[in-house]
């Protein structure tokens, strides 16, 4: 069994991981403390129902708390739907995040693949709503798509709605890194959860909260026979009680978003002018907390032997040797990566 | 959806839970001190292969670690066993834990049920083998049993593994609250792991380690086939980077379970003893760290309003209204347990 994601810090020697994309900020200091706090109430069983979790969502992003369902990450519940719904066919547009296909797998269904070309930058065209009909049984839409961080505009996402919808078709709209973009809330289906049956929004702590060691996410839909299905196949007790204490201590902290916003948003530019600079073969225009590029095939390579960690995205489907992802990290580190590539192309 | 377990104690007001069956001296100190420490690392993806975690338990338990795989609690890997092995019928002996027969319907399958009889202290009898056949996908042993506290002996266990061997039948054996028990090393099936390709051992952190809220368990079995189907429907990153490092630091601290052998031992005689002198209608005898007795129906309803929560029974299938269990806790927890069942039968 392997798992080819992010770089391998435990059996590796790295000086700084730049294959996973979190907040570089890190979790809000109220979590830590909240953490802190809880430790001592760890012999007691987690709420199944993270009652007070998804009230806090309810009361700071707007979501009915019955629409919620928190998973152990985000990933146990790309597993719970396909698992739960018995999804046989899936429409996967490629490269995107490689657990929707082996969650699909894993409830014996096969995928279809909308292969996104190089020479349209990846994107997600109007087409694609040519491929959903009856014979798919779920969508998933990444966006903004990892490795790419391209971002489907609110016009196509309802087009693609619409379509699942007249085919009883779901759609997963994974918006994992979206927390990361300036226009949030203009481009989430959030927004639209009250008009679509199929519609299932995936949503993470992990990322935006820099969680992935504690573990959150949560879907939203307001089908409750949905819901049903996707709980009926997971454990009661999947949250733990740090990570709900974890994350009712995140809204008191308003700033850190901003300030991760401001952060991430300058550091691209910074980052992304610099490779533009001849540094990479090419770079693309993420609006994600990280960064897609081309390069020769011996770059991932000779990163580690610097101590660093960047993505090889060659496992991902669609994709071949030599395309690479990168987080944004602090603005020292990222300038240290930015020496090292200087170094490795000896510019 | 409801999940009736143990008594709520999120919806209730409680001051003793008497319902959930963790290590009443709570976890080693060694565990809470490197949590604390955990808890800035919080923000990194654990392990996905738990290798340092796996590499701990084959020290200290004597098991390969190849052969182990790691659940976000023992019950995330109930749910990965019947949905990675497809488990269309699954013979259950009942009353017992009742997330197996949950777990078998979240693969689509059904439970024949092995039903054990009051007037044999629902111990499992040698009969059972007859019941095992190619008919059957997978049987389930609580061992002891949740919630009547009976212990099935090595040389029934063997029977029943060679039938399962003969028949090409999974036979999970549930080993959660085994470490409770005196003799675990002589009941266990750790010691016969080598000689069956279907048996399957369950085991938790949860219940001896008193780490319900942080989630912990594995499962043990030499068959590398089962091990990755079992993998293949369960996400990468399952287990917590903190239930990790606590999971790691338990073995240092030989002494806790010294102490909670003992203490839970003579608490259990204590306990049963007090109860036997006619405060309950009958008491059963438990080689678990729980109690399980019959009375009234309304004995439940009669602790809560004193603010104490007992398990009432009546959920579990075989079994009708005034059944109960309580778990051991210390000394004075006890006392006042029993002094409150005094309070309430007016004695």
């Amino acid at each position: 069994m392997e798992y080819l994601h992010g770089g391998d810090i435990y059996r590796n020697n790295v000086k700084y991981d730049f294959s996973v994309n979190v907040n570089p900020l890190g979790m809000p200091e109220g979590a830590y403390e909240a953490l802190i706090k809880g430790i001592k109430n760890s012999c007691v069983y987690p709420d199944p129902y993270c009652e007070r979790l998804r009230g806090a969502i309810e009361k700071n992003k707007g979501i009915k708390s019955e629409y919620i369902i928190m998973g152990n990450g985000a990933a146990e519940l790309i597993y719970g739907m396909c698992q739960g719904l018995k999804i046989k066919k899936a429409l996967i547009p490629v490269p995107t995040f490689t657990e929707y296909e082996r969650a699909v797998k894993s409830a014996g269904g096969v995928c279809e693949f909308y292969g996104l070309k190089e020479g349209e930058d990846f994107k997600i065209k109007n087409d694609i709503t040519d491929h959903i009909g009856p014979h798919i049984d779920m969508v998933f839409i990444c966006n903004p798509n990892n490795p790419t961080g391209n971002v489907v505009n609110k016009e196509l996402l309802i087009r693609i709605a619409e379509k699942c919808e007249k085919n009883n078709v779901y759609l997963c709209i994974d918006e994992c890194f979206l927390p990361f973009c300036e226009n949030e809330k203009n481009i989430s289906m959030l927004n639209e959860i009250e008009k679509y049956e199929n519609i299932i929004v995936l949503r993470a702590f992990t990322k935006i909260y820099a969680m992935a060691g504690l573990r959150l996410g949560y879907c939203v839909t307001k089908n409750s026979n949905t819901r049903n299905k996707i709980r009926n196949v997971i454990q009661p007790w999947n949250v733990s009680s740090l990570a709900q204490i974890a994350g009712c201590a995140v809204f008191n902290d308003k700033d850190h978003i901003i300030k991760t916003l401001s952060l991430v948003n300058s550091e691209r530019d910074f980052v992304i002018n610099e490779m533009k600079k001849g540094l990479v073969k090419k770079v693309y225009n993420s609006k994600a907390n990280y960064i897609f590029f081309k390069d020769n095939k011996e770059l991932g390579s000779k990163f580690k032997e610097e101590g660093i960690l960047i993505r090889d995205c060659s496992d991902f489907r669609n994709l071949e040797k030599g395309y690479y992802r990168i987080c944004i990290k602090k603005h020292n580190e990222n300038r240290e990566l930015l020496n090292i590539l200087k170094k490795i192309k000896e510019v």
